[in-house]
């Protein structure tokens, strides 16, 4: 093998590492044999001068050949595993897991928590209380049989190549190398074993990629890679401008997405999103042979979906009694601050990042790894881009810590500086 | 101060770094409080969208203001320092420092042990025996008071940032960024104290620069910095595509210049690079006054160089008459291998990268830090490009370890390897 200053000198000057080198970096990294700073140099370089796809393709193998891979010998049912790349508000794992169980498919789902701005799947289902996500493959397996769909946490044991290589992206500012991200997400959804991935690429303001060309070099990369590890892959690209439907925080977007399968408050962008994703992963499993929209559709109007969702939830060890009256006692003790318009004028922009950064710091989110999530936060956007509003009608309703230092006025101010109106 | 990875992050878009957070990053980096990874990351973004000048100016002054800064407040004579970049066979200093201690001039000049083709000053020296350079400013200010000149090892209380980031550079190939360059170089320049400073940039197969142009921005860009710090700096460029001179090789490179000093045998491309680059230091100290190169052609031809020579060896310690006697011991017990020419031809090419390595792999240089120096062995190049070879002619002569694995053809072949002919 050559030195891996050769390495960092190739990927310096533009050229291309095979197979066999990243594979060798790969295991020699996880070995603890490659130094920090050598990695960090090679993972600079490579923003510069980019991975081609034959790299891209050789670093996610070398990313899945790091740590177990999972197989489900037993599971009768077609396997989906549905993936986002992150937005603001986006809770539509929580609705589309158990709904596509109800459609028959298996999704054994592994997911992260959140950083930032874009809240993560662990932490909004932690706001149930009694829900368990560390899940080892036969718990997981169990609950493919009985419900048909889990959500786990990310087991150490899968890819801890990509756990490495993500720590020194974040802290030297090479995270967004089109290569990197590919290898990062697709070795996850490789070792994960499921035959049928969907990928939500979201892309925008409040998004991991910043525009749209951004988010389908990504989509065909990633399906390229996917396809060419045997499996079949269906991207959707989805704008991220505005918050995905009303909720941005923890229990607060479980809510919302209990809401629309038990018909108790319907949420229109919610809904669609899921049908899109929803469909795409029917069309991939079956192609397409039916009309997988209305089908889905029965299965919300009929109950099955919502059955689904809680037969899970309770599988997952989730007291959603606890959860009801968590909430609703939340909304009586919580500062609640109501946003409204002082003039009439149409939406024509809200800031998913100003929105998301508002909830992170109301308490949604983690600025820091260390910081403590509060479930019960967040912001409810009531007027969505599109919409004409009237002077005082209500835009926006914030749940606040009661020690939120911060007055209605400026919370509002806040809130307000992601909007824009047209009169 | 802001983050380190807001820090990495705008050089890695191509944005300006300011004089404060430039001191601040060396400063901790000093301190041990910036991990390697980010400094590695920083380090290869600089590589790729470049330190402009002022960022070089003060990077320069942070790595200055890291460690000790020598002042001479007791030596009347006018202090020059000369560097060299580095080159195959480049004994300048060994003859040119005593040489212009006897033209009045006061030389405190720092030098480095070599690493690959290229050697260096201290690894010369060190074929002497006895001679010392771990010496203190004291030290270096009583050789200045007796003799003019001194040569000591860089001391490691001077520009210790440099150490650190150098170290970095070397592992992550970041080491041939202008900025980092001229920092590295020009901080212990400036460190070292002296007014005047004389820089001998080689650019060629030999040479750190490659080409001109390289050679040239360096020049310009350290010329700059140097006169921004209050310093009179000259620079002169000079082709480094064969080996400098005769001898490549420790004791072989003392006795080249030692012959030169002492006219008992004449080196005509030594001589004319230390005319060149002694008469750049005496016009920087005193102006175009006089005919430099004529008094320091006088000093040679009446023996004051010879003798300002043997007096700084004996002050550092040296033993000249062991020198010698080691030298003539290793002429009748190392094995000598004569290269000859096959048919008549002109000496079109000695490719001085290549004589650096076989010089290196005989045993006069190290592949890595920890190899061990022969102070004997070495290579003569007895034809140099230009000259009319006849066959049979003695083309150069290699002194090689008596353990030395390679037959005489291998070795004659290698050192070919370096030369083209034209018939």
């Amino acid at each position: 093998m050559p030195e891996l200053r050769e390495l960092i000198r190739r990927k310096r000057h533009g050229g291309a590492l095979d197979a066999a080198e990243l594979r060798w970096l790969v295991d020699e990294a996880v070995a603890g044999r490659v130094p920090d700073y050598q990695l960090a140099a090679w993972l600079m370089a490579c923003c510069f001068t980019h991975l081609n796809a034959t790299e891209t393709l050789a670093l996610t193998a070398a990313f899945v050949g790091s740590g177990e891979q999972l197989v489900w010998n037993n599971v009768t049912r077609p396997l989906v595993d549905k993936h986002s790349t992150g937005g603001v508000g986006d809770k539509v794992s929580l609705a589309l897991a158990p709904w596509l169980a109800a459609a028959g498919l298996a999704l054994p789902k592994m997911s992260g928590r959140g950083l930032g701005h874009t809240g993560g799947t662990l932490d909004k289902l932690a706001a149930i209380p009694g829900f368990r996500t560390d899940l080892d493959q036969p718990a997981m397996q169990r609950l493919l049989d009985s419900v048909g769909c889990c959500i786990a946490a990310q087991s150490p044991t899968l890819v801890p190549a990509d756990k490495l290589f993500y720590a020194l992206r974040d802290a030297t500012e090479t995270v967004d190398e089109l290569g990197l991200i590919v290898a990062s997400i697709m070795s996850k959804k490789l070792a994960c074993g499921a035959q049928h991935i969907v990928l939500d690429v979201k892309c925008g303001s409040g998004a991991f990629f910043p525009n749209p060309p951004a988010a389908q070099a990504f989509a065909a990369m990633a399906a390229r890679i996917g396809r060419e590890a045997g499996r079949n892959v269906a991207c959707v690209i989805a704008p991220m401008e505005q918050p995905l439907g009303r909720a941005v925080g923890n229990a607060l977007e479980v809510q919302e997405a209990a809401g629309l399968l038990s018909g108790g408050q319907d949420s229109p962008e919610l809904r669609a999103a899921c049908l899109e994703l929803g469909v795409a992963a029917l069309e991939l499993v079956h192609g397409a042979t039916a009309d997988h929209g209305t089908l889905l559709l029965d299965l919300l109007e009929s109950g099955a979906a919502w059955e689904s969702f809680q037969r899970w939830v309770a599988a997952q060890g989730g007291d959603w009694a606890a959860f009801e009256h968590g909430a609703a006692s939340a909304a009586a003790h919580y500062r609640q601050v109501t946003v409204t318009a002082t003039s009439a004028g149409r939406l024509e922009r809200l800031d998913a990042l100003t929105v998301g950064l508002l909830a992170c710091d109301l308490g949604a989110g983690r600025r820091n790894k260390e910081d403590v999530i509060d479930p019960w936060v967040g912001v409810e956007c009531l007027a969505k881009v599109g919409d004409s509003v009237e002077p005082g009608q209500e835009l926006a309703r914030l749940t606040v810590m009661p020690q939120e230092p911060r007055t209605d006025e400026q919370l509002a101010a806040a809130y307000l500086a992601a909007a824009g109106f047209a009169v």
